[in-house]
């Protein structure tokens, strides 16, 4: 599929109209839930995403068994303030180590059967500082909306999208900023691992970031425009293309998150395909996630990206989906009611 | 293996001289964690569960591949007081359940790979009703003690113990409040769904557990002996073989985590290589595991038992593992450092 925008004005338009879930298979996969061999609720959340996820792949029994996993990877011009503990460089070199399997996203993708594909997005080409103005023009912008988009396989059952990109937890805190306001302060973390200077500096960018580019604050894809990386445009299409297909999609951290803040202010609904995997220990992740109305599952200190929380989520919803579509009934089993 | 103990004497005597973890592992697995392919702390609890790993496991590469899964099921006398929201009979149907693969258990064992079995201890004889005096004799605790031990596999890379038994949320909190004292109130919780009336009623059916045995306060094994089920102290007895064995356990609910207690307060720094793999939606549990100085890597609401919790946890583990013991160095991917 080539994707059906070449503009932000067409993006505009494909993001009206987007479907919603089959509500009667949701219906039927909660009436099935309801008759398993548990006591009522006894299966917590897990009953929850089984039967969210029922809505999307329009089945009563759910599947997570082909789900796939994206990475993409984008430099960032905003790097050169020295707002990452890393050298810019790192970025081609972590895209060659998830090539080759090295890194800890391949481990995941492997240990639950996720196909996994890396989309590195013109990395000898730095998007432009963004102290100094936009990131992207509305051509570079719009092409990696359109890589995201594209790499979408529509036959899978669940997607993860992760990203790699030295700096881009500065520009993820400047889109956030400008979409939902408060002070810099709020929005920056300690990244991949920066001091207390380091973290200061990271606010007065961002601060700097949002006075040159007046024209991002409050609308979301300028601010994906002006501020953002390539990767994270690309998530954006990618998390927009799935919910075309209706696809479900299990969202990482801070990164992640900031991408589907442009898709859930840009149209109604945004995000009902979406599930938190988890809450990362970016600082602002947490606040992040209750902006969108999102309760993550996993809390467990992660603050790595390339979509590593939601892979380690996918094995919470394999086991979701397992119990849903496998457990006996009552009536199958024998077993007596309460 | 014989289980080395025909009394409860000679159970005590194996709780003295159990292992420790491989220090040298454990260390190695640290310089490892520290040479590969992310942010030093990056992925956060998953670096905490895969250098703990290494220290049970004696290698610097634990492995996560053949988890067993041991589901114990027990009935209980004092299920006559009206304690459960589910008739006594359900304990033998599940068990069939279990047998059939058609639990929620089975499913997740599927999912994580791990081997299942059920051991149903003694259905057609229930334990006494505590309220009256000892739910077991010495030799009806040993013999499942026994049933325990005998049960683990040592060549497992991991171990969870469930438990099936109708009735036996008011068991777990009367060996609790027995060993950690406070009032019934403290440790009883809904169980498989119980109103507030039957709630208020575990708390009396505690306390006047309490009342008939006072050899139970203050003593884990009396405790266990005469207010628990054959279950339990299944449980008890399996995870202190798996420390014989140096296998590490994750740690299931309530009931699990009262097995897991009878162990904490038996012999010293006796739950190192246990893991809470969850915190669940009964009342009393997050107190328990506070009790037991335990983090839970889950905290989904599940109330199930049958090991559910702990089995969904292996996914994580197994994601932990995969990250520790696959990854590339910096030096192998020629990424550059901080």
């Amino acid at each position: 599929m080539t994707a059906p925008f070449s503009s932000l004005a067409q993006f505009r338009t494909v993001l009206t109209g987007l479907p919603g879930p089959d509500l009667a298979a949701r219906d039927a996969a909660r009436v099935r839930d309801g008759q398993l061999t548990k006591p009522p609720g006894a299966l917590g959340r897990l009953e929850d995403v089984a039967i969210w996820l029922a809505g999307w792949q329009g089945s009563d029994r759910p599947c997570a068994d082909a789900p796939q996993i994206v990475v993409f990877a984008g430099n960032h011009g905003v790097a050169a303030q020295g707002v990452s503990a890393f050298p810019p460089e790192v970025t081609v070199q972590m895209v060659a180590n998830f090539r080759a399997g090295g890194a800890a996203i391949n481990q995941l993708a492997r240990t639950f059967g996720a196909a996994m594909s890396v989309q590195a997005l013109d990395l000898d080409r730095p998007t432009a500082d963004f102290t100094e103005g936009p990131a992207m023009s509305e051509a570079e912008v719009v092409a990696a909306l359109a890589t995201g988009w594209n790499a979408v396989d529509p036959a899978a059952d669940l997607l993860v999208v992760g990203e790699m990109g030295i700096g881009n937890t500065t520009s993820a805190a400047a889109i956030v900023a400008a979409i939902l306001g408060g002070a810099p302060e709020d929005w920056v973390g300690r990244g991949t691992g920066v001091d207390d200077a380091g973290l200061a500096l990271k606010a007065r960018v961002v601060a700097r970031g949002l006075v040159a580019n007046p024209g991002a604050v409050g609308d979301p894809l300028e601010a994906l425009r002006c501020l953002g990386g390539r990767e994270i445009a690309a998530m954006v299409g990618a998390i927009a293309r799935a919910r075309v297909e209706r696809v479900a999609v299990i969202l990482d951290g801070f990164i992640c998150s900031a991408a589907a803040l442009v898709l859930a202010r840009a149209f109604e609904a945004g995000l009902d395909h979406c599930l938190a995997g988890h809450v990362s220990a970016e600082t602002a992740h947490g606040r992040l996630l209750a902006a969108l109305g999102k309760e993550p599952l996993l809390s467990l200190g992660l603050r790595l990206g390339e979509g590593s929380g939601a892979a380690l989520a996918l094995g919470v919803v394999q086991g979701a989906v397992a119990c849903h579509s496998g457990m006996a009934t009552f009536a199958e089993a024998g077993v007596s009611g309460a």
